[in-house]
């Protein structure tokens, strides 16, 4: 199968480092076909602008959706967004591999969908989540915490996961029309030993190894 | 008082470039002292890493966390982040003024986030939440949405606005401290005429006239 791996840490020797190089090497060796997005050593530029486009619809008014409906039709994205882009099509399943920072993903990773995920390319009305037009792919956040497992229950310190990560899940993912597979979240790894963090990595190789015979989770509407 | 309004958005003649200038004006006018952090016309750079720092608490491994905290002792912040980091100190009030995507805050937001809300500085253990280093201080989300009303609604098209915010208000906001104020939401401006805009604008300085009146929201655990 087709997997795009992105990938948004800044340190190459993070648990999150490890588990994007572990999934890479695993998924390779399974004879599935990797592509992966290292945002940090793309220079990935995460701000939205008219550099997302080689085309200008409207020079007097910048509105992004406007914009990015005419590069759709004319072809008019940015090389590098083009490239992007062209990696999410092609994929079976999408998998992010990131650090929670601030309840969410790295601006880094939050402004690689804002440029990406382009309206009229990726989303259009009529559509939108059920009838979205990456119905056949499914997508998989795998992250880190800072904190332990007890923090991010009901009740817990920060709250369930599940209410914390239904923006990206609901809002980006199941809109665009992905079928959402369990997340994969390793708690607190800056607390861990290392045999507790090869054990981590283990887990991953396999979870991985039975990917493609998971069955979605539904998010569904707040 | 104090205000800090935090702005995102590419295009100055957008209404969200037209709040943001709204309240400044405004509420300059009613004798407050205003700051503002535009971070479009700043070319803010979102992507927290060693950049944030004049100094290394660790070279051979870049925690980000780590670094925070030391950079917090030993006044090591970047002085872009340091001016940043002093402008949420000084402030009474804090408004963000962005258009929703993908269910969050544009990247130029989050990042500013990601870099300048830094451990040790804005939080630690033991001052979270109710403890928070900020508990004097008030919040408020100020922002656009491409879809009407009826689409941000429990069982409406995309959900309850109130949970794609939750991230934001208790993740952000409450952790630090911050006393959340109902947020102001403009639904669609895309599609409303001249004479409604122009009503929204109002709206928007009558909420101010009255801004240091209103009593917080609770936004609490998931």
């Amino acid at each position: 199968m087709n997997i795009l791996i992105v990938y948004a840490h800044p340190e190459p020797q993070s648990m999150n480092g490890a588990m994007y190089q572990t999934a890479i090497a695993h998924l390779e060796a399974a004879g599935h076909h990797v592509k992966t997005s290292d945002l940090y050593s793309m220079q990935f530029d995460p701000v939205s602008s008219r550099n997302n486009f080689s085309t200008v619809y409207d020079p007097a008014f910048f509105k992004p959706q406007l914009e990015e409906m005419h590069a759709t039709e004319v072809g008019g994205f940015a090389d590098k967004i083009n490239m992007e882009q062209e990696k999410v099509e092609w994929c079976d399943l999408m998998i992010w591999q990131f650090p929670l920072w601030w309840f969410s993903i790295p601006a880094i990773l939050k402004g690689w969908v804002d440029r990406v995920f382009a309206m009229g390319r990726f989303y259009k009305n009529g559509h939108l989540y059920e009838t979205g037009l990456f119905g056949s792919k499914k997508a998989l956040l795998s992250l880190t915490t800072g904190g332990p497992p007890e923090n991010y229950l009901r009740d817990g310190l920060n709250g369930d996961l599940e209410g914390i990560l239904r923006p990206v899940h609901r809002g980006i993912f199941e809109f665009t029309g992905f079928s959402v597979l369990q997340p994969h979240v390793i708690y607190g790894p800056a607390r861990q030993s290392p045999q507790e963090l090869s054990a981590v990595l283990k887990n991953w190789e396999h979870r991985l190894e039975h990917i493609f015979e998971e069955q979605p989770i539904t998010i569904g509407a707040y």
